[in-house]
């Protein structure tokens, strides 16, 4: 039908049926969606598991290192591993308007499949919704996820302490300004590319080397590196002092912040997290985090503080102080 | 801000804080979400567990009956009761438009806290989004759900058998004819709200008076119980012979079905399910299902034969007969 979703593929008729076989079982290939079940099956060992889900609507939906595919497949691993938990299984659900190009639903759903396999967690039930021409904005998806979590692991936000050390796994803003570069049509001398990625590999390098120091770990999304800091502080009653030096960020990136009106603080990242931990285990974890490839520029930006007010404070590159508030510089609406 | 979602309320910042805590939290109250991690965990005993996830689009967002919230609840924890397992957690993903009223979302949310609680599942994690005016419609909610299998059940989708019963669990049409009247701004003599509940309660009593001889069970939402038969038919290669008057339909269902022109058949349920059984175990598992709120309106409506062609057919009230096909009437786009 001319290459463009229409309302019967989401009216649960044949249409249907053949849009999910053709381009959805067809890109997430496993064998727990061909059984075509209303829900999916999988056994598990008893303990401890995690649960988390995230809607995605980034626009555009294509934009340098990634699509709105290959985002909805990590950021939903991401949040899962943030707990130190190996990530299981996964669900999707779309939201297509009506009219989207079926080429481009079919590109999306095969970033998604590849970046499932590459992660080793597998996509094993869906949904998929039509609406009118005009009610949403070419496909929206929603990931949740599943996963196991190491026995005596107990990672919680309300558990940092004065005097942790305060770990990025690596350069900040990268996933925020490659999709605002593409929304803008911006072109910079240098690409700049979304470092879209999942993290259970590293998050569990650290988990064995470090479990036990280990407080908490969150990924940076929207908000970016202040909302997070500004999160934990006020969940765990403690302030931060971090060094505005310490914070990997590649120079072209701090460029284009300043030429977007961008604090890089406030951008989005989508393959980095942020780890507290006790200060005994901070060498050791540290170490376990640059012998991985995605946290090779991890570093210690600072530590916790005694701080009744929940401060994030920053010694910045002048020498001087600055709070670090949660949004500072513009919102960045449908960054992920 | 004048009661309207804004922007600033998906941008991960402290308006996206108070939203998250105002409204969500407070609507679906348990420890889980006001731990505020990236994921929420719980204990599991080990064995077979089932994932299952949704979309909801339905237009108009309140209906007779219910509205978006109950569907996303009633709709995610019957895909997990469809394997005859017991639902456990939720989760919720919201799109939300900006310029929305905050008291229509709150009022979904508390449908959903409601809805949620009277089921036993609570909703441990969410997400929210915010998109620019005319880029989504109002609200789309994706829930996932996960639950256990009692040890022993595997319902799968081709396990249907030549001489199978077919039961349905009650009156059919309900939820789409209230959906399509609200739509359409009609009203009938009789009011006809839709039939939005959750069915676990019921699946359970099916399985403990008659599991062993349960084949599957399935619930007729979008393409109503026209497409469920025939997925059926397809996935376990039989036929199914059903008896028009066989089926339970409310006479006021029946008169709008007819003035929208609609087959009642293709028509979405969303507190229904069918339930193919072994012909030994069919008695017992009826009357279980008489004896529940949810089922008192059981009946045998028919059995699945040999037939390599996986036809749907079906002796109308007037002696004749009819293959009935996915969607021989309109379609029915946005009624879920
Ligand atoms: N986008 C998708 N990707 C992968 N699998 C999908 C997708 N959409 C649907 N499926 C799978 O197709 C099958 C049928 O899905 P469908 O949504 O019709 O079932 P349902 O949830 O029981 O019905 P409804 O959505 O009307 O309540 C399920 O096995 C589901 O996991
Ligand atoms: N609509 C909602 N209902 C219930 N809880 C919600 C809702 N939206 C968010 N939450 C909860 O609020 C907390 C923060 O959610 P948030 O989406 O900011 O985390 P995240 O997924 O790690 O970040 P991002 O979505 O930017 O990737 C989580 O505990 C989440 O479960
Ligand atoms: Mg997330
Ligand atoms: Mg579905
Ligand atoms: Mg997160
Ligand atoms: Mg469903
Ligand atoms: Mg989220
Ligand atoms: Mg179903």
């Amino acid at each position: 039908r001319n290459g463009l979703v229409d309302l019967s593929h989401g009216a649960g008729g044949r249409a249907m049926g053949q849009l999910i076989e053709g381009i959805f079982h067809k890109a997430f290939d496993n064998d727990w969606l061909r059984a075509g079940n209303d829900q999916s099956a999988f056994a598990v060992p008893g303990g401890r598991m995690v649960m988390t889900s995230d809607g995605y609507v980034v626009s555009p939906l294509f934009f340098p290192g990634g699509n709105i595919g290959s985002l909805a497949v990590h950021g939903t691993i991401n949040d899962v591993a943030m707990a130190g938990a190996v990530p299981l299984y996964l669900s999707a659900s779309f939201i297509i308007e009506e009219g989207f190009p079926l080429a481009d639903l079919a590109r999306i759903a095969e970033t998604m499949g590849e970046a499932s396999r590459e992660a080793g967690v597998p996509i094993i039930t869906g949904d998929t919704k039509v609406v009118e021409r005009g009610k949403a904005d070419g496909v929206f998806i929603s990931t949740a996820g599943v996963g196991v979590v190491p026995p005596s692991l107990d990672l919680r936000s309300d558990a940092a302490r004065p005097g942790d050390a305060v770990i990025v796994s690596g350069s900040i803003g990268e996933h925020g300004v490659a999709v605002m570069s593409k929304r803008e049509n911006l072109e910079f001398d240098v690409d700049i590319v979304s470092d879209t990625a999942a993290l259970h590999g590293l998050t569990a390098a650290m988990v064995e080397v470090g479990g036990a120091h280990l407080r908490l770990m969150r990924d940076p999304t929207r908000g970016g590196l202040a909302a997070t800091l500004n999160e934990i502080a006020n969940q765990s009653k403690v302030g931060f002092r971090i060094d505005e030096d310490g914070i990997p960020m590649r120079p072209e990136v701090a460029a284009a912040c300043e030429f977007l009106g961008l604090d890089p603080l406030n951008v989005a990242n989508e393959g980095k997290l942020v780890a507290v931990v006790e200060p005994e285990g901070a060498d050791a974890i540290l170490a376990a985090m640059r012998n991985h490839p995605l946290g090779r520029d991890a570093a210690i930006i600072g530590h916790a503080v005694a701080d009744e007010h929940c401060f994030v404070q920053m010694e910045t590159s002048f020498g001087g102080g600055r709070i670090v508030d949660w949004l500072s510089g513009e919102q960045l609406p449908r960054i992920c």
